[in-house]
């Protein structure tokens, strides 16, 4: 999955040297806060280990998600379980929307960078396999010794307000009140509806095979349509393809 | 302020029988968790010993608020500071709201009272005395040893969606995503928006004199509003009154 790869390089530094001295106890707390006071799913994930803690709540069994540990650990910064359940290209966007709250907060001094987070609305599926508008919510948190990205924690819970229209990516200021940036990805500008479904299986790691056992298509239509894609984005392999279209969100 | 007596007498309980066994330490941790991830003001009052603790962030000074410790400790439940901010429509209704949110949850089980919280949009002036939109979210913690509420946890942040037309007030279901109750108090069906105003300041504890001044006008002029309400309501006193129109949406 190139996204997700690209995530990885940029957010892990699982390197003996340079250790951040958070601890990570505290955090945990933070997490636990969170689920006990608002009922949200909480994932706190360490950048540092590569591992994420899942603390659960009452929510998690209107998602069907059923976590028989509190908190459940996992040797990997991405929670299958919960990314599993979102749409996948509200799954796609996040991505992006994450990759560039990085890039956005590096550009960011590191003592103002705790003003900012991510707000958004994605869809999930609930333990009735309909999708329900959830609230993500995401905050970083940087260590001030070797000022890097240390723990990242996504909130998720139902939203109230189920009347939304299409899924939000914001970053917020949270100090002044403010949306400091929000995304409006509309990749239909650049390929069809079609490619880009085809271009987004691509950059979550299939195979042309696999792409159209998904869409129950033959392989000859995915490759034709992988064709067009490279001759549109005059790029020479759909890797390069995916990560020009992330280019221009970015 | 008679809406606040009622208050104080519904949440209150320092008594010393029944003591609740909750650990403060735990909620103030509840709140620095919220201050520090979120940059919103947690106000925590504790209903046992009758005293507040401010929790302060950035969000502080662009309210116009500048705490001097962290956390400010004060003997009351109710922090002034806060309140003197919010538009006195709002704070009227969020007495209201909070008064109807405890009845609401003496009607709930136990167990389940932890997945209903308030969310609210209130105006609150800013440190350049202009009216910003709040988000106001209050969480009850009630103890499993004496039953009783303990503590309440206030939120405030700036909201980043500036655009809301009215004041909002609602219960909220955290686990199932869903709106419980909502407020829609519309005092104007009853009284004149002037008749209104004066019962307002009358349940705010002030006396005829007193709203004369406020409202730049004679207390010849108040006391005959004061009358009309009566004649209208068909009580025989202010207090009265302002019980009845209370009681007409609790």
């Amino acid at each position: 999955m190139e996204i997700v790869k690209k995530l990885n390089k940029a957010l892990l530094h699982n390197k003996p040297d340079g250790r951040c001295l958070l601890n990570i106890e505290d955090f945990k707390n933070i997490a636990e806060a969170y689920t006990g006071t608002e009922n949200c799913i909480a994932v706190l994930s360490d950048m540092q280990y590569d591992k994420s803690y899942i603390f659960s709540s009452k929510t998690s069994l209107e998602l069907g998600l059923n976590f028989h540990d509190y908190p459940v650990t996992i040797d990997s910064i991405w929670e299958e379980e919960m990314l599993k359940k979102i749409h996948p290209d509200d799954r796609m966007k996040k991505y992006v929307h994450e990759l560039r709250f990085f890039r956005f907060l590096e550009s960011v001094n590191i003592e103002n960078r705790s003003e900012f987070s991510v707000f958004s609305k994605i869809r999930m599926e609930d333990k009735k396999g309909i999708y329900q508008w959830i609230r993500h919510r995401m905050f970083y948190f940087f260590s001030p010794y070797n000022r890097k990205l240390r723990f990242a924690l996504c909130l998720y819970d139902i939203e109230w307000d189920q009347s939304a229209l299409s899924s939000r990516f914001l970053i917020i200021n949270t100090v002044k009140g403010k949306v400091a940036f929000e995304d409006k990805m509309d990749y239909n500008n650049i390929l069809s509806s079609r490619e880009m479904e085809i271009l987004k299986q691509i950059g979550e790691g299939l195979t042309s095979k696999e792409i159209a056992d998904v869409l129950s298509i033959s392989i000859h239509t995915v490759n034709r349509h992988r064709q067009n894609i490279l001759e549109k984005l005059k790029v020479k392999n759909s890797v390069s393809a995916f990560n020009e279209v992330m280019d221009k969100f970015l």
